[in-house]
């Protein structure tokens, strides 16, 4: 039995039981409520900006006939258990980055970010109009779950360091935080690399448990408030160049709405990502600013640390190339972005350069 | 008087009696149709695109309580007619780009595209987060109108020529169609520009009436058909770096509809900026590449024709800085604009530089 056969039939197996048992009761008269349980804190700019946007956009297009019951990690189940929570019927949807349930299938990375991936743009145009929703159905059903992407942190930057990294050896033994792909790209290079919640980052910085960190980008990584404890920034990352964020339903709980509420539902997720990842982006530049007033170093990694980042993470992605499912969704990805991405150098890229160069931006 | 107060007080006067006699009457039974003129022939690529998104969209999350009836130009009223008919309540509101009704007034340009302005996501930014939206609603209510911006056509392309543009004087005499402050450059350049509408752009090219045009882009330019009587194609276009698309509703009609309609109307349409767009993005690459096939020479702008593009773009925009209601507007949009990208570049536009680099993309 190959691993998807295999996946299929016990995680549906699974599921299907425990959805039947603990799922929340359908509609009564007429309205529903959804418990949506997240990997956020409450507050946490992007991430739950993303969350709450989704909630608001909800109960104000159904007229309060469809509401979200957002839960911040700690309040039903812990940051990374919500996957566990909603796919067994515990809760009735997350709202999280798909990539920390790599381990449960590492096809989830592609609907978050992978290195050397797609921006937030190239992500979208992959995900409506080339087959990643699709996958993302494709896949989800084996975990029963339906998938929406909703919001984007934009492209994340290199992170937070102690100290300055001149060439990819000084990734060996370094103490760094990274998710998905990306951080078994710095584990070749030698790192020592964990994956902690959002919520626990900073005091993991502080305390020296970690030696750095990469988080999201100027905004969210201000108001986390790195900048007290390290004070090398990189600005651009290979890792996540535009990731994802996501809604996942319970498959019962989705084939349980009505129409009009599932309409609701995938296309506030859409307006979400065009308001949240707007957000972001109209405040990482200030941000950055206030970073540097405090004292904040901030560097690109040189041509050859992104050289040995993309030998890594090729390798890393071929890894788990005997999954078939994986092995699509990889392939669909990849195809859509070599193809978006040829007219997007050639119009939006060529245009940006002249006008930094006309205009000295 | 000066001319702000003078446009406040004719058009509302004139819109808000015109408005009183013709718009169509409210709710009747919990339902509302919405008369949707366009700009836009049925079936044209991206354009009409975005506004039959909103319109399915919008019928289906308010489960029909809400719908709209689409019009081509023709149907009701012309293309470039749909601002006044729904100023004066002809119609309930309209899709087209603000950008053709800068003879109303000026400002209208910041909600499309300006030469040397924002990229799709630029533009995105300043709209939601950096004053746009309030600054959109301070000029439609001159005209009484409530706009919101609803779909985009990415970075457009420089446009089609008989041949080849070696130098900036080669625009001399160019008989060339590009709407907005964009023909107001070339026209600095000597060239003769016309404002035609998109359905008769086809027809204006084959007869010689043009020597060359811009539309969109590959894709919609490829449906369009101008590969067959031009060969040269300018891949990046000063002019409209990412053209938003917007929906205009009037003001009447828009403060009779309830919470929840106007909550669908707006999210209805972040969410189509977000599904088309990526629909233009995904498809324009390949066009591309079929449009190479078909003969079609792709080139770029040399950097001293970029250089005089930049220099007659100030001198235009400058032009106009007498209203005080346009340089509120260009101020706040340069403003976040040039915040905004100093991130992007540093981020995306770094990433992407590396990833073509090290993958040779």
């Amino acid at each position: 039995m190959d691993r998807r056969s295999f996946l299929k039939t016990s995680a549906l197996g699974g599921s299907a039981a425990a959805a039947a048992s603990l799922a929340a009761p359908a509609y009564a008269q007429g309205k529903r409520t959804l418990t949506m349980v997240t990997s956020w804190p409450r507050g946490f700019a992007v991430l739950d900006d993303a969350a709450s946007y989704l909630e608001k956009m909800v109960g104000e297009m159904s007229d309060g006939s469809l509401t979200i019951d957002k839960k911040a990690p700690g309040e039903l189940v812990g940051a990374l258990e919500v996957f566990d929570a909603v796919s067994s019927g515990q809760a009735d949807m997350y709202h999280s980055a798909d990539y920390y349930f790599g381990g449960q299938h590492p096809g989830f990375n592609y609907f978050t970010a992978v290195p050397f991936g797609g921006t937030a743009q190239e992500i979208t145009n992959w995900y409506y109009h080339d087959g990643g929703e699709q996958l993302h159905d494709e896949l989800g059903q084996i975990f029963n779950l339906k998938g929406m992407l909703a919001g984007n942190s934009g492209s994340q930057s290199g992170g937070w360091f102690r100290k300055e990294i001149k060439s990819a050896a000084d990734f060996n033994g370094l103490k760094f935080r990274m998710p998905g792909q990306g951080g078994k790209v710095l584990g070749k290079l030698g790192a020592s690399v964990q994956n902690i919640p959002g919520g626990e980052l900073y005091q993991a910085l502080s305390s020296g448990a970690l030696d750095g960190l990469e988080w999201v980008g100027p905004m969210a990584d201000e108001r986390a408030g790195f900048q007290e404890v390290a004070k090398v920034y990189y600005a651009a990352g290979f890792h996540e160049p535009g990731s994802a964020l996501a809604a996942n339903v319970n498959l019962d709980v989705w084939n349980d709405l009505s129409d009009q509420h599932k309409a609701i539902l995938r296309y506030a997720s859409m307006a979400t990502t065009q308001l949240q990842l707007s957000e972001t982006l109209a405040n990482n530049g200030a941000a950055l600013e206030r970073l540097k007033a405090q004292g904040v170093k901030v560097l690109q990694f040189s041509d050859d640390v992104w050289d040995a980042f993309g030998k890594a993470s090729i390798e890393v992605k071929d890894e788990d190339m005997g999954d078939p499912l994986y092995a699509s969704i990889r392939e669909s990805f990849e195809k859509s972005l070599y193809t978006s991405s040829e007219w997007i150098n050639q119009s939006d890229g060529f245009y940006v350069q002249q006008r930094n160069r006309v205009l000295g931006g």
